[in-house]
């Protein structure tokens, strides 16, 4: 199924035009039918806004995109179509009358999937003359994004159309869920009509606001959900005492009315034994304690994530960071100032400016003043240890000319066994105006057997207090940052 | 309530013990009251696990830890505390009994907050000789990394109460949400165990397992929820004629068995009206369009930062992104090899390596070649525009020596109007060794006036076809990257 080149899409809504998307940035050639207005309009603004996306999300190059071609009938849709990917209203009657007219016109080899949320495939294939070939590939909004689809098989469907059809999908960057049993909904929409009925009750009595239930999915639990889902998180909190024991625990608040969900199953000995054993296999052999480390790391980059987009809890984050500067800013503690210089005449360029590898210099001399500072002399030199650099962040910012004096300050941004993470600050001495940045990742190495090796002492004693006084410092907001990347 | 020094902790278990680490990170002494055994040995755990997990949340230095003290009695613990929280097992009759002993020995202007994550605050305080000070401050395990705590009062809860807890939470870096109406389980909760509750009966009846279940939440709508909820999110789907009509649309379905739940509200005129306000005004003037892009940013950044931890919806992308590398493979496309050079005498350092400084003005000298290359040859410069370097990555990776014959290969990674930014990696004629690399972040200028200003034709052309070719090859993975945090 690598080889599918052309696709046909039966309706083009934000579902459809969203799978045209994807299939259009994976090199596929897409038939397009939908008889509404402004059709492909439409479908075009999709596409543009899911290209600025997807080129963010992808390091990798994408293929040529593949040709839209807007058809007139499902007939000249889907009859070279090698898949077809139904999006129309869920409606049973209108899926059943489009999707047998699909049967009637595509290809034997060709797959049929519906975009349905609800529908069962049993319902769907009824009537067809190929009814082995029809499945559920039902996806979530965006489509050009998000990575779920179910794929649900009917009762008449043959096991090598959900095959091939994960294939396909899984090739467009997607995860293929194969659904065990055919149940309306299928499993996400279910958890999430859950979730809906709930928050309508909620709404219905004036406890909460739309606002409000957003957020408390937002701020709270949905940042574990992206990451975990439940069981898993579940397992987490009930610690090593296991899942079981936890689950036990839990059996009461079934009985309690903690949503209008009242008609629940029996948490007994059978269902708690089932839930625990699929527990065991899910962790695949991860510890709580493991499991807690990942949790927390995921929750640690998806708060950054949203940080950086300035939204939900990135916000509340952010307002801590200010909280905490403001508590900061009435103790501030002295960065290193260990080095001067003038600029050279041999340091400038044909524009008349310090010529750029001559900043690293400046900043090079100033790692040599801070590590004489900390007591690194030619003694502990020659004795065979010595600091190398591994890595370099340099940026600029004005400029410098001939005989200007510069200062270097310095600030430690981390420090371990082996490595100095520093940063220095390059700034005309007479007005503070900062010239450039240098942030450098330092190794302490042996430097007879040029290993990385443990700095010695004393010095690593000068350098554990200096980085106990700095670690106290604000940490400017461009250290650690990158080279951005350019929109395309 | 900024100023509050002393918390009592009452129980120290997987919730309590999160909250001591969120109090003593923030600086506030804790008094932990917790009988049961190898309480104090948790609490250190869970400090620890939390303090590596908020130093790299946090850009900002966090305060001077607070005292933790292990105290023998409830009195112990609350009679010199500021603020009390209450982290007992979910039973009301406990809870009541030590909640009555803490209001007994506290300050009167201290308050006490109970973590229930149900219970109604009305019931917590009967028998207070201060009820008006005690509230519900629900948080959400990992208590020292989720944003969330919901606030409620009971009847008898001074409004006073909620206002100042919900200052002292927003402090630690929280987001406190009051609750309107007092009731079971709160917001969070409530929805929480609704989508529980369902998930249990997918398992019962061998729909799906527990890691299915999982899955189909955070490969999906889990994604959405860290963001944006549920009301939002069917707002962007909704698109542009409004909610008001999307939720009429989606009345029917609320009659279908897409959820074990089926008491649910009647989605009448009335409160369909009710929800199309509440996210008119939660909107906050933002149109779809802009929502929508919101959201696409969203998930894409929370993708990229699964990826980063290599779980859930971020190792999807990264075999998506293999898949696709495979599929390039086959067309390679050369990058720019354009200049080499020879390790001179005067660049050797005391160690005997290559200086630092050097390495620049090599990766300096290989920007030139390029700029030369695409037709920058002086005529251009002389009449008054040139390129500036403004930022600058490099890594160290060899070393070289001596005499030592070097070559630079040249890709490009990004190309506006403006800006052009390459990567340089600077390797061993002979063997290919990577020596180091470089990358930079151009800007195209006019040296008269110093203004940064569009590239100009032809040369302006050329670029354009370079980058073309380029946009087409694999980036290597260490391209775009940042120099890491050192563990604390």
């Amino acid at each position: 199924m690598n080889s599918i080149k052309t696709v046909a899409a039966i309706g083009g809504g934000v579902i459809g035009g969203g799978w045209v998307a994807r299939f259009l940035l994976n090199g596929i050639d897409v038939n397009l039918y939908d008889p509404s207005d402004g059709a492909a309009e439409k479908a075009h603004n999709l596409l543009s806004k899911a290209t600025k996306s997807v080129r963010k999300l992808v390091t990798q190059p994408l293929p040529t995109p593949g040709k839209l071609k807007l058809c007139t009938s499902i007939r000249e849709a889907v009859e070279v179509a090698e898949f077809v990917q139904e999006s129309t209203p869920e409606n049973l009657e209108l899926k059943k009358t489009i999707l047998r007219e699909v049967d009637q016109y595509a290809p034997i080899e060709c797959l049929i999937a519906s975009s349905t949320s609800g529908l069962k495939p049993s319902d769907l294939q009824t009537g067809f003359s190929h009814p082995e070939r029809l499945l559920v590939g039902h996806p979530f909004n965006p489509v050009y994004l998000m990575p779920l689809v179910e794929l649900c098989g009917g009762t008449k469907t043959d096991p090598q159309t959900l095959k091939k059809a994960a294939t396909f999908y899984s090739n467009l960057g997607m995860h293929p869920l194969v659904v065990r049993k055919e149940i309306d909904a299928f499993i996400a929409d279910r958890l999430m009509e859950a979730l809906w009925r709930e928050a309508l009750w909620l709404i219905e009595e004036d406890v909460a606001t739309a606002e409000e239930i957003d957020d408390a999915l937002r701020y709270g639990p949905g940042l574990r959900w992206a990451m975990m889902g439940t069981f898993q998180i579940y397992r987490i909190a009930g610690g090593e005492a296991g899942m079981g024991h936890f689950l036990s625990q839990f059996g009461p608040a079934l009985k309690w009315p903690w949503t209008k969900l009242m008609d629940v199953p029996d948490l007994d000995e059978e269902l708690i034994t089932k839930i625990s054993e699929q527990s065991d296999a899910q962790a695949k052999g991860l510890s709580i304690s493991e499991l807690e480390n990942i949790r927390d790391q995921g929750l640690v980059e998806i708060l950054k994530s949203l940080q950086r987009i300035d939204w939900a809890a990135g916000k509340t984050l952010t307002k801590y960071e200010n909280h905490l500067r403001l508590q900061q800013a009435e103790h501030p503690s002295p960065l290193l100032d260990l080095y001067t210089t003038t600029v050279h005449a041999d340091w400038i360029d044909y524009n008349g400016h310090m010529t750029e590898h001559r900043y690293l210099q400046a900043f090079g001399e100033a790692t040599d003043a801070l590590l004489e500072h900390i007591g690194m002399a030619s003694r502990y030199l020659t004795a065979g240890h010595s600091v190398y650099t591994v890595e370099t962040h340099i940026r600029h910012l004005a400029e410098a000319k001939e005989g200007a004096l510069l200062k270097v300050s310095t600030q430690i941004l981390g420090k371990d066994l082996k490595r100095l993470r520093i940063l220095h600050i390059l700034s005309h001495a007479t007005t503070d105006e900062v010239v450039a940045t240098a942030e450098h990742m330092l190794l302490h190495v042996n430097t007879k057997t040029l290993k990385v090796c443990p700095f010695l002492e004393p010095l690593d004693n000068t350098l554990n207090g200096l980085w106990a006084d700095h670690s106290m410092l604000a940490v400017p907001t461009f250290a650690g940052s990158r080279i951005q990347d350019l929109d395309p």
